[in-house]
C-alpha cells in the first residue's frame, strides 16, 4: 500500500507542525523536536486544572485534535504506535501545570502506563500536584487483566475538560475522570489489518470476515467471524457492550478507525440506533474518525452510562478548532410529506405485441448487466449495466400498469417511470427521450418520427452530438432509420454499426468518459452498446 | 475488499436515515423512499433564499452533512455514484422554495446537469424563481470542455449559504455563487482505485505511484506519476493550481477522499503550506473528509481567490451539527520553550573494553532489526526491532560522550539516553532498568547485583513477572546468573533458554501480546529474544 509520507523519521513532526499551523493560533508546540512532540493550548494561563494526555502517533486526530478550551490542555505524541518517552510527558506536565494541579489521562497500554507513570512520579518529585487516570474501556477480552484503552478515552477528556474549564478542583476533576474511566466500555471491529508506512503488509483478515475486538495498533482481534450483514454484527457488538454496562441511559460514541466510508459508518449507526442499546442512547458522538488506527478499515462503539453531570459535561461547548464533533440527542427519523409533483397518470391498457417487445428488451438488458458493467469499468464508473438493469426490472414489474395500447401515452408513462426509478445520466436521458417522443406522437407524428424527435431532445439537453462517443452514436442512426421508414432490423444494424464505431473514437467530448485519458478508450461506449442491444432485442421480438 | 453494508438496495436509505436520526433534530427527510432521498433543514421556514444541492451517494458527508443554517437548505441523494432522478430534485425544490426563490448548486457531471437541469426547468414551469449554478472546478485536464465538479462545490455552498442566511436576494446569492464557481479550482490525487460495494475491485494504480487528476467516482486519473515524496507531489499540485488562478490571497481546502489517515493528510498540509500557493493562504478549510469517493485513498486541494466578501462569508458561523469544519487563518508554527527538565549530566570518560562491548551489543541489535520486527509482527505491532535499533543507533552516536569508565554514571547516562531517545515500552523499561541499576551501583553494589536490581525494578513498574511472556523471561534469569557470579556466557545461555521458553507460553499476561489470542502465540516473545541477543553479543565481545 502506498502511503503519503515523506520519510519515517519526520512523519510525526511534520504532521504535528501542520496541526499547529492549521489551528488558527489556538495551538503551540514545545520547542523539543524531534524527541519531544508536545502540543498545548496557546492561550493557557495555568489558572485551572491542566489536563494532559497522549500516546503513540497514528491515532489522529487523537490526541492533538482534542487540545482546546474545554478539552485537553496538552497532548504528547510518540512515534507511530509507540508511546512518547518519559521526558516528553514530563515536559508537557511541567509546561502546563500551575497551582491547580494536573490530571494525566492514559490509555491502558504498557508503554503508555510506564512512560506517563514515570513522568507523573518525576513531576510529583518536583512538588507538583499531579494525578493519573488510566482508561481501560475495551471489553473484547472479558478475562483480560489489563483491558486496552480505546476511544472511550475521548469521553474522559471531554468530561474532565468541561469540569476543569468550569474551575473545578483537581479532586473533582480526577474523581469525575475516574468515574468515567471506570464505567466507559468500548468494542472494536476490523475489516482488514492496518497498513503501517515502512512495514510489510498483512492480509490476515479474509474477505467477507471481520475481526471482533480489534485494537488501535493493528493487534489481531479476539475472534474472527463471518460478516453476515451489518445488522447482525452491530447487534453482537451491542449485546457484548450491554453485558458490561449497568441499565439506564447511555452516551454512544461511534468511531471510524480511519478507513471506512461515510456511507458505511452511517449504515453502522442506523443499525446501532435500532438495537436495545441504541434505544438507550440519550447522547450520540460521531460517527467520526476520532481515535484512529492510521487508515484501518474498522470501527468501534463506545458506551458510557449517563447521569445529569456527565450529560451536561458532554454537551458543553468547546473552543478552538478541535476534532470534538459534539454530542447530540439522537431521535427518530423525522419525515415531511412529499410535495405534490402532479404526476400525470395513464390508464393501463393491453397490447400483446408491444408487451412482448418491451419484455424482450428488458430481458436482454438484464442478461447483459455484467457485460455492460465490465465494459463501463474500463472507461467510466462501471455501472452502465446495473443502471439499465434497474430500469429493466422496474419496467417489467409495471407491464400490467402501462398504457400499452396507446403509443403516445406509453411513451409518456415510460418517461415518468425512468425519471423516478432509473437514476443516473441514463435515467434522465431515457426520460427526456421518451417524453419528447411522447409529445411528438401526441401531435400525430408516426412512431419513427417521434423516436427521432426524442433522440434530438437528448442531443439538445445533454449538449452532445453523434461522434462524441456517447449513446447518441447508436441512438441517432437507429431512430433515423425508423423515421425514414426502415425496419427494426435495419435500425438494429445501424445502432450496432454506430456502437462499434465508438471504439475508434479516442476523444470523448461528453459523458463521464470525457474525463478519461484517450489511451483507455479502446472499447465501445457502454451506453451506445446498450442502445444497440435494445434495438436488436426489439427487432428480434417483432420478427 | 469487505464493506460494511447490509445490501446494495438499501445502503443509501439506511445511511440517510442514520444521518437524520443523528442530527439531533436539525434535519428531516421527505417521505419518498426509496426513489426520493431528500434531506432538509427541520427548522426551515421558506423565509429566505433556499439552497439545494446534491448528487450521487458515496461522497458523504456531502451533501447531507452540509445541510444546516448558513449552508444548504436541502440535499438530494442518488444511489452510489449515480445522480438522483429528476423527481427527487424537483421534490427538494418544491419542498423548500418560497417567495425568495431557490438556488440549485450542481457539480458538473452529465447526470447531475441533466437531472438537476430538468428539475429546475419543471420548477420554473410551476412559476417558482429557481436558478442553477454549475461548479466545474477540476483543473486536471486543461483541455476539457466540461471540467468536473469537485470539492470546490462546498465553498459555493458555504458562501451562498452565508449570504442567504443574512437575507440576501436570489440575485445576490446567485451572483456570489456564480463568482465562486467561476474562480474556484481543484486538483485531486489518488493512491488507489476506489472499491465500490458489490462491484469487482481494480488495482489499476501500482504501488509507489499515484494518479494525478483523479475524480470522485473512481475515474482514472489524467496521468500516473511515481510518488517521489509528498513534498514533490504537493508542489506539482500547487503549481498546476497556481497556473489556473489569478495572483492574490486564496482560501485552501484540503479534502480527504475518504481513506487517508489523519497523519497523511497532516503531512500533505505541512508541505502544502510551505509552497508558494500555501503562503498565499489566508484561510484554510480542513484537512477533512468532506467530498469523498467512498473510502478512496486520495485527496484533493481546492483554491479560491479571496476578497473581503468571500473571506467574511467563509468565516461565518453555521448552525446544526454539520460537517463544515470551519475556515481558519493558518499561521507559522508557534513554539514555546522546553521546560527545564534539570537533566543530570555525566562527564565523558574512556574505557576501551566497555566501549567495545556496548558497540557490539548495538551492532547486533541493528543487524537483527528486521528479524525482530518480523517476529513482533506475528504477536504485536511489528516494531520491536525498529525500536531497539533506534536506541542502538543513538547509543553508538553518543559513545564518545558517555562516562565509560564509571559504571554507576554509565548506567545513569544510558537511562537518560533511552528515556529520551528510544520511545515505546522498551525505551522506558530500558530507562527504568538502567536507572535502578545505576542507583544500585552508586550505593556500591557489584555490577551483577546492580543489574539484577534493575530487572527487579522493571518487574515492579511494569506489573509483570517471569512466565508472563515478556522480556523479563530473558532478563531475570540472565541478571540472576550475573548476580550470583556467573559469566556473561552463562548469562547469555540463561537468557536464550528463557527466550526460547516464551514460545511455549500461550497466555501472555502483560505487554501488548496480552491482547493477542493464544493461537497466535507460537513464537518467541520479541522482547525476550532481543534481550537474549544483547547478552549473547556482550558475551562474545568480552570473550
Amino acid at each position: 500500500m502506498t502511503h503519503l509520507v515523506n520519510g519515517l523519521d519526520d512523519v510525526v513532526t511534520e504532521a504535528v507542525d501542520a496541526m499547529v499551523s492549521a489551528s488558527g493560533g489556538a495551538l503551540a508546540r514545545l520547542d523539543g523536536y524531534p524527541d519531544i512532540k508536545v502540543v498545548l493550548r496557546a492561550d493557557w494561563q495555568r489558572d485551572r486544572v491542566a489536563l494532559v494526555s497522549g500516546g503513540g502517533a497514528g491515532h489522529e486526530p487523537a490526541h492533538v485534535g482534542f487540545v482546546g478550551r474545554g478539552l485537553l490542555t496538552a497532548a504528547v505524541s510518540g512515534e507511530i504506535f509507540a508511546s512518547p518517552g518519559v521526558d516528553a510527558v514530563l515536559s508537557a506536565i511541567l509546561a502546563v501545570t500551575g497551582e491547580a494541579g494536573c490530571l494525566v489521562v492514559v490509555k491502558n497500554y504498557t508503554g503508555d502506563r510506564l512512560n506517563f507513570g514515570l513522568a507523573v512520579e518525576r513531576a510529583r518529585g518536583r512538588g507538583l500536584d499531579v494525578r493519573m487516570v488510566v482508561v481501560a474501556d475495551d471489553v473484547a477480552l472479558p478475562e483480560a487483566t489489563q483491558p486496552r484503552g480505546l476511544a472511550g478515552t475521548l469521553l474522559v477528556h471531554k468530561i474532565a475538560g468541561a469540569l476543569a474549564e468550569r474551575g473545578a478542583s483537581l479532586d473533582e476533576v480526577a474523581a469525575a475522570a475516574a468515574r468515567v474511566a471506570g464505567s466507559v466500555r468500548s468494542l472494536g471491529v476490523s475489516l482488514s489489518a492496518v497498513s503501517i508506512p515502512g512495514r510489510a503488509g498483512n492480509d490476515r483478515v479474509a474477505e467477507g470476515t471481520v475481526e471482533l475486538g480489534m485494537g488501535i495498533h493493528g493487534e489481531a482481534g479476539a475472534r474472527t467471524v463471518p460478516l453476515d450483514g451489518v445488522g447482525d454484527l452491530v447487534a453482537t457488538m451491542a449485546a457484548t457492550l450491554t453485558e458490561a454496562l449497568p441499565d439506564g441511559p447511555v452516551a454512544l460514541l461511534v468511531n471510524d478507525l480511519g478507513g471506512l466510508s461515510g456511507l458505511e459508518t452511517a449504515v453502522v449507526l442506523n443499525d446501532l440506533l435500532r438495537t436495545d442499546l441504541g434505544r438507550r442512547a440519550e447522547l450520540l458522538v460521531g460517527p467520526a474518525a476520532l481515535m484512529t488506527s492510521l487508515a484501518a478499515r474498522g470501527m468501534s462503539v463506545t458506551a458510557l452510562p449517563l447521569d445529569e453531570e456527565l450529560t451536561r459535561a458532554l454537551q458543553e461547548e468547546v473552543a478552538g478548532h478541535t476534532a470534538w464533533p459534539g454530542a447530540r440527542v439522537p431521535g427518530e427519523v423525522t419525515t415531511r410529506p412529499l410535495p405534490d409533483l402532479g404526476t400525470q397518470t395513464w390508464p393501463a391498457s393491453q397490447h400483446a405485441p408491444t408487451r412482448a417487445l418491451l419484455d424482450a428488451v428488458c430481458v436482454a438488458l438484464q442478461a447483459a448487466q455484467q457485460d455492460l458493467d465490465a465494459l463501463d469499468a474500463q472507461v467510466g464508473d462501471g455501472d452502465t449495466g446495473s443502471t439499465f438493469a434497474v430500469a429493466a426490472r422496474r419496467v417489467r414489474a409495471e407491464l400490467d400498469a402501462l398504457p400499452l395500447l396507446e403509443p403516445a401515452a406509453l411513451l409518456g408513462a415510460l418517461s415518468a417511470l425512468l425519471g423516478s426509478a432509473m437514476g443516473g445520466s441514463s435515467g434522465v436521458l431515457g426520460s427526456i427521450f421518451f417524453a419528447a417522443a411522447g409529445s411528438s406522437a401526441d401531435t400525430g407524428a408516426p412512431i419513427g418520427q417521434a423516436l427521432s424527435d426524442g433522440a434530438d431532445a437528448v442531443r439538445r439537453t445533454g449538449g452532445a452530438e453523434p461522434g462524441d462517443r456517447t449513446l447518441l452514436d447508436a441512438l441517432v442512426p437507429a431512430t433515423r432509420v425508423l423515421r425514414d421508414g426502415g425496419t427494426l432490423g435495419e435500425a438494429a444494424h445501424a445502432a450496432e454499426t454506430g456502437a462499434v464505431a465508438t471504439a475508434a473514437m479516442t476523444t470523448a467530448r461528453a459523458g463521464r468518459s470525457a474525463y478519461v485519458p484517450s489511451e483507455h478508450l479502446r472499447v465501445q461506449d457502454p451506453g451506445a452498446a446498450a442502445v444497440a442491444l435494445m434495438v436488436r432485442a426489439a427487432a428480434d421480438a417483432s420478427a
